[in-house]
């Protein structure tokens, strides 16, 4: 049989995705896991229905701070149980690659989506948390890029990281859906609370505050804006910094692209260099879920060679 | 005659320091004109005086944003008698590079300075504005690396730049003497008025300042303070993105290291992810005035091969 396909592998805080992908980036088969259960367990289960004798090796975007050359991973904070765990066994044979997740996304967006058309690229993952990787001459930049937590309010909101006013703490999905649940405690008249989530407010997602702020909802339409404000600001900085061709947004927070992006795009238009910024791009990522699985499938065919030198 | 030398060009807001470097980086010939002339005309002066059958280019390290590809200064926020100003035909017959000038100031640490033990540094420069420079495996990452407009306290204080709340807003030797004449202004007690400077706080400098710090001064204290962790914050946002061996620092506010620089590595270290910042350098650079020239030379000998690919 042809060695000439990898598995990729997404083990983000909830579910794991997994596909056995071809040298031209085609998906010949993926599933789904949850990884509420024992993640390395997930892991396993995953390997061993993609595996077959045509995969040359095994790539990982995983949520955290990972070390690469010792395949480990050195803090996941949300997904703990992987704190520490050498991932280089789990491949029985084949090499194992592992990355950090929004840095997969990035290399899977530049292989397969919307990054095919730059040298270099800023993505963000917004979801629960914010995540960055840097796509530079056509490979991935091998820094933390860890943008979430880089603090643009500096007294601002207690980050869980054990700084203040980190990106994640104003423009994430947490931060949206926190910022909602709050003003309703505090009293807010909001038709959120009324006509989602059941009138739990605890239960809110922010796809129910997107479809309130969609219908009107004043509260809802505020805590988008805020939150785009914020990222906009963070995305200034890192335009200021990176000088990318362009910053591709991913993550489930892109849904409200005509709200929160929108904002967003305005307020790092206001704030970054015009020489930079002008001629920039922000747009969405193409390949949504399927990113992160390319992006470490990316990694097995090329190794070494994915990332700038 | 040999072709092995480069002239090597540091073109700041008041001082153009230039110098003949040989292959190995030694300083063989140096010199020093004001810039409150004509700029163009004195960096003609230079390269002439300089100029002899061994030079195999010219490499420019400028205050500003360049394009480095047209050798031209897009813009130069603090000379701008030179910005959209073309280098390229400054050589006559000699190729020119041109690049930033923390960029040249980071090339230079690492090819003769503080840089040498390290394959991945952020240089910053901080004067009369913040400048950054980032080394990536050895190479100058071809970003901007516009650190000192990095907004950390987003709603702040207004930047030239057009932004709020920049890092260089709060951490530059600007921030620090304007901290110190608003609060003379305002009726603090300093012996800073009394005894530096003549009286007159509108000719306060950074080393009054930090002498009256020095001599127990207290309001001069605090202003140092609150500019280093501010600076701080700077630092840890770059750790968390940028994950560097070494932070290393140039110019002149690190005459004030037992102050300002010590609060900075103490709120960096408070503020980025502890398996980032455990086992980094913060360090001075070692070249002062002649890393500039020196990382200019550099680019001479390297070309595109001083860069990442």
């Amino acid at each position: 049989m042809l060695k000439d396909k990898a598995i990729g592998i997404d083990v983000g805080g909830t579910n794991l995705r997994a596909a056995l992908v071809s040298a031209d980036g085609a998906i010949i088969k993926k599933l789904k896991e949850t990884t509420t259960g024992n993640v390395m367990d997930a892991l396993k289960m995953a390997i061993e229905s993609l595996m077959d004798d045509s995969v040359v090796g095994i790539g990982m975007g995983v949520a955290g701070l990972i070390n690469r050359k010792e395949k480990k991973v050195i803090i996941s904070p949300n997904i703990p149980a992987i704190n520490g765990q050498d991932f280089g066994g789990l491949g029985g044979g084949v090499p194992v690659f592992i990355e950090n997740d929004a840095s997969t996304a990035a290399l899977g967006e530049m292989w397969m989506g919307a990054g095919r058309d730059f040298e270099s690229f800023v993505l963000l993952t917004l979801g629960t948390g914010i995540g960055g990787g840097f796509i530079h001459k056509g490979k991935l930049l091998d820094v933390a890029a860890e943008a979430g937590h880089m603090s643009i309010e500096q007294g601002g909101r207690k980050c869980p990281c054990g700084s203040y006013g980190c990106l994640e703490t104003y423009a994430s999905a947490r931060a949206i859906t926190g910022a909602v649940t709050k003003a309703i405690e505090n009293g807010a008249e909001s038709a959120v609370f009324k006509d989602y989530a059941g009138g739990n407010i605890y239960k809110l997602t922010p796809e129910d505050i997107y479809r309130a702020a969609f219908d009107g909802d004043n509260l809802a339409r505020e805590a988008l804006k805020d939150a785009g404000k914020y990222l906009g600001i963070g995305i200034a900085n890192l335009i200021n910094i990176m000088s990318p061709e362009a910053v591709i947004l991913a993550g489930g927070l892109i849904g409200a692209w005509d709200i929160y992006i929108n904002e967003a795009v305005k307020e790092a238009s206001k704030r970054a260099f015009k020489s930079l910024s002008e001629n920039i791009k922000i747009l969405p990522a193409s390949r949504g879920d399927d990113a992160g699985v390319l992006g470490a499938a990316h990694l097995v065919f090329h190794g070494e060679k994915a990332y700038t030198c």
